[in-house]
């Protein structure tokens, strides 16, 4: 089976890395000529909109999936004419845009923080007075990484803000005094069975996710699952979907979701008994799901920038390197490392050791 | 850093699989138009002998290594004049000849079957009256998966038999009454440190690898490090090197050597720590190792001739498919499944279930 990718990154990649034991070849459409994943497959260069090589792609492969939710609508309208396109348009459609995203939770009953619609600087003075601040202004669609966001803590912070932003369709959303950010990574097959990770706590610094450390029997996982499942029903979802939460007052708020593999699920691939990855694939291929259990206790460590040298990297016990093969770049995804081990405290003293070593890399 | 690999099958692509992450590229030379590991890396479509590819590979690339012991001396002496090759030329001159293997052996004090030099009917006619019967007479090269070999049990089976194998340099080996046979996966580091990993049971149908079962404290253990680490210090070995013994009398005797990763270290990728293709390039990269320790009770079985249909071994619990993307052909290996599970009678079902899988395919 040959599995057509739209983008060709680190998720491209480690989606090659997990599909190829499973017998299946992979083509990545990506306009970048050195997008990291052509290692692993076929690179299709080419724009998301370039109508011939989406032809192409389909005519080659079996599924089309994507790598990052930003994905234009009619890409996928137009692959979708001749290919299976798993997550789903619909998925899509929601999982980019905020204000669809907020508005389905709200109506499937998943607490989230108050929001609002904002087409202009007006509706925004309008909506701070009901929300009250502080508050987040983001734009609807595109954001990613805290890119794309405003915190607005004091009434001089929403003048003009409208316009810093872009002057595009935003959503205001009140602040929550969370506790802590968790994620739970889920997987739906095509026949609609659904499994799911144990939650992760994650930890961001600046907007951009820094730890990830997957928690054994979460006193909120099941609640987790009840919130997460009403998605992926909702949208007859197939393959991986990421839900953002924020851990407040004992209960979760939905913070937002990602209709793909997810960077807070990457210690899966040594961390579980089959990787986010594996299943995404084994969901879009029809194949049966692998079990989601845990192996040991594991974490994630984004290497962002740079990676620390791979000869220090190896040199820490129960340390696994994923190196991105992507160009150094401040503020750029590298590569992350998954340390896994037998007990809790064993692990915490090996994040400290890997964390020095980012810390002076 | 970029590796070299001559060669370019299942061991390759399975290299490649595990060096991505550490952020290494690779080139495989092979002559084959199909060879697997290409999906991975750069296809140097060349013979073995072949001098103008050979040289642009060694400009390419930081290191060599070969995923098969049949690789020509001189291959590798013009590859080292440019490029660092591991193992080294002395590994790769014993590994490849039954007759150095064995005197090498018996040099370093390590029991082996009886064994003789035969270069002509005459000599095996006189070996056979030292040795007696039953007795295997090998060729002394290229002899893999039970090719090469015949079993000599009564007096008219030595008739001839040395033309039978192509009156090739061989060796007579006296027949060893064993219980079982167990391999030794080890790796040796560039500044010769060594880890082994756990002995593995392994049990062979028509001369090719069937099943490995990974052991747990396995009484003889001690002993086989003993044993292989004479040979790898003696060689100043750099990689992974696969060490087959009989079990004979609740002791060892030395069957062969592989100088490179080995289909009965196969389970290493889900059942230890870091698999035998992880601490293969470790070594000949200069890196730390990593650590050998098993995780959870695992087994290998061989996929020969063809792979069951994707959706029913996927379907097992706690099994891993590793499909090798080869043409399946009878006798062929062309993929493998591991099965990890958290203790020994899960396994022992699970190992039944994909038998039954494989059998009926």
């Amino acid at each position: 089976m040959k599995i057509g990718v739209i983008g060709g990154g680190q998720l491209g990649r480690m989606l090659a890395l997990a599909g190829t034991p499973l017998g299946q070849q992979f083509a990545f459409l990506d306009p970048a000529p050195d997008a990291c994943a052509q290692a692993l497959g076929e690179h299709i260069r080419a724009d998301y909109d370039d109508h011939e090589h989406l032809r192409r792609l389909a005519d080659e492969v079996d599924v089309v999936t994507f790598e990052f939710e930003s994905v234009p609508a009619e890409t996928v309208a137009f692959l979708s004419q001749f290919v299976p396109v798993y997550p789903n348009a619909e998925a899509l459609r929601i999982a980019r845009d905020r204000w669809f995203e907020k508005s389905l939770f709200r109506e499937l009953g998943i607490p989230t923080p108050a929001f609002a619609d904002i087409q202009s600087q007006d509706s925004l003075d309008t909506a701070v007075k009901h929300i009250g601040l502080p508050a987040v202004l983001k734009t609807r669609t595109l954001g990613y990484d805290g890119k794309g966001q405003k915190v607005l803590r004091q009434p001089e912070d929403v003048r003009g803000a409208f316009a810093e932003l872009g002057s595009v369709p935003c959503i205001l959303e009140g602040f929550v005094p969370f506790t802590g950010e968790v994620s739970l990574i889920a997987v739906r097959a095509r026949d609609g069975q659904t499994r799911f990770y144990p939650l992760v706590h994650n930890t961001h610094i600046n907007g951009i996710l820094s730890l990830s450390v997957a928690s054994s029997a979460h006193p909120l996982q099941a609640l987790a699952e009840d919130y997460v499942g009403r998605v992926l029903d909702k949208l007859e979802y197939v393959g991986v979907l990421a839900f953002e939460f924020f851990e407040v007052d004992g209960g979760l708020k939905a913070n937002e979701i990602a209709p793909r593999v997810h960077n807070s699920g990457h210690w899966t691939i040594e961390g579980a008994e089959c990787s986010q990855f594996e299943n995404h694939l084994r969901a879009i291929a029809g194949l049966p799901l692998g079990s989601t259990a845990r192996v040991g206790e594991s974490a994630m460590l984004n290497l962002i920038g740079s990676v620390p040298p791979v000869e220090q990297v190896t040199a820490i016990a129960d340390c696994h390197l994923h190196h991105y093969g992507k160009a150094f770049k401040a503020g750029r995804k590298v590569g992350h490392a998954t340390l896994r081990c037998h007990d809790a405290s064993t692990l915490r003293s090996r994040i400290a050791e890997l964390q020095s070593l980012i810390n002076t890399a």
